[in-house]
């Protein structure tokens, strides 16, 4: 199945952006009265006939609407610091909407290395993903937020009882759980992930401070954005039936 | 804890190879009388004294050796169609080795769109991970292997007496148990990861006949790349503690 993603359905405005447009009309080929599978990045999986092939204005009409299409049984934010290297961050984006984050917040911290991002090439990255996968729901990419900032959204936090703090945890009298062991399934999770060198000792204890529980991932180290996508697929996974 | 790769050791050779020799004398510095850490990629971490800092044959004498460091306690062979773009393929290679799989085949089916990688690459990348991730057991990179020749190899598949094979099942009648449903924590497991276009139905019918167990990964579509990291996490997920 092709997916279109066409947001502006929400607002009733039955147009197809440039872009999507030009795909569909201009690469796919699709013609007037041809039927599309359109998605609103909101959990909407529609059915579509065009009634005006443009090119760059591909006007359709709603055939068949599905609301909460393979709806996920919780909410997963995923902080992660940036990497060094963007590539693997975008890989992480690309991977992440796949298994399954509702919500990415690019994390700065202390020790992390990026802090600029392009946002527009990152969502791109987001829907492609989600048509790639069939997903009819685009994770929430939020602007970049520095760690205090995060410890301070009083808010958000509490949309998220269920808190974890991956991290390196050298106190051999107080060894962190397994995620495994910490995480109930059908619960929200969020989870921070941070830089190469790890967060702060002041960031560490900042996040026990704010209920967040510290956690293990296993025994091998892993890079930033893997232990990010192992995050992501251990809540999808333990959620499975 | 920075590593380097010695597979030599194993033939009582204590010296560096030249990439590696180089990368730890005229790159990091190191010193005669320096203590590094080596691994055969073996299961071997070595603690070793450098004898003769020679930028293209380091010397060394070992000083402490750590067989089966962080053993797994299952071997995983895990047979991925390579993708048409080999990025993703050697992403994946990464990804593998931090995660832990044993054994990778690169699976030529009747469908894959890739039949030839630069295998001297691939190890290099392999090679990388392991050091990066500090484990000291390097995943076996099996030639390019046809899905009959896999099927064939009776000797093979003896190893492994837990095989499955995620596949877009459309027999409604008879869904596919989940992964998590089907594989059991301390036993060695085989997974074949099929192309975009998946197995062909001759290849699935292949596969059962050979004790295959037809298993689903979720309900969302995976590209084959983070099929094959999702198996790789799910197995290692379920054998830790």
């Amino acid at each position: 199945m092709q997916l279109f993603y066409a947001p502006d359905i929400l607002q009733n405005k039955f147009v197809l952006n440039e872009e999507e447009s030009k795909h569909c009309i201009q690469v796919l080929r699709h013609r007037q009265d041809d039927e599309i599978n359109l998605t609103d990045g909101k959990g909407g999986l529609y059915t579509a006939r065009i009634t005006d092939a443009n090119v760059r204005k591909c006007m359709y009409t709603i055939v068949d609407a599905q609301p909460n299409y393979h709806k996920p049984a919780y909410q997963l934010l995923i902080a992660v610091a940036p990497t060094k290297n963007v590539a693997r961050f975008e890989w992480f984006l690309e991977k992440a909407t796949e298994i399954g984050a509702t919500d990415i917040v690019p994390l700065i911290t202390q020790r992390t290395e990026r802090q600029n991002l392009r946002t527009d090439r990152l969502e791109k990255i987001l829907v492609s993903a989600m048509k790639q996968c069939i997903t009819a729901y685009l994770p929430t990419l939020h602007p970049a937020t520095t760690f205090k900032q995060l410890m301070g959204n009083t808010q958000l936090l509490q949309q998220y009882p269920m808190r974890y703090l991956p991290h390196l945890n050298d106190d051999a009298q107080n060894p962190s759980r397994h995620l495994k062991n910490a995480y109930t399934p059908g619960n929200n999770a969020m989870l921070l992930i941070g830089p190469e060198g790890d967060f702060t000792p002041d960031e560490v204890k900042t996040a026990l401070d704010k209920q967040f529980i510290p956690i293990t991932l296993g025994k091998s180290r892993l890079r930033t954005e893997t232990a990010a996508i192992v995050c992501c697929h251990a809540i999808r996974f333990m959620n499975e039936q």
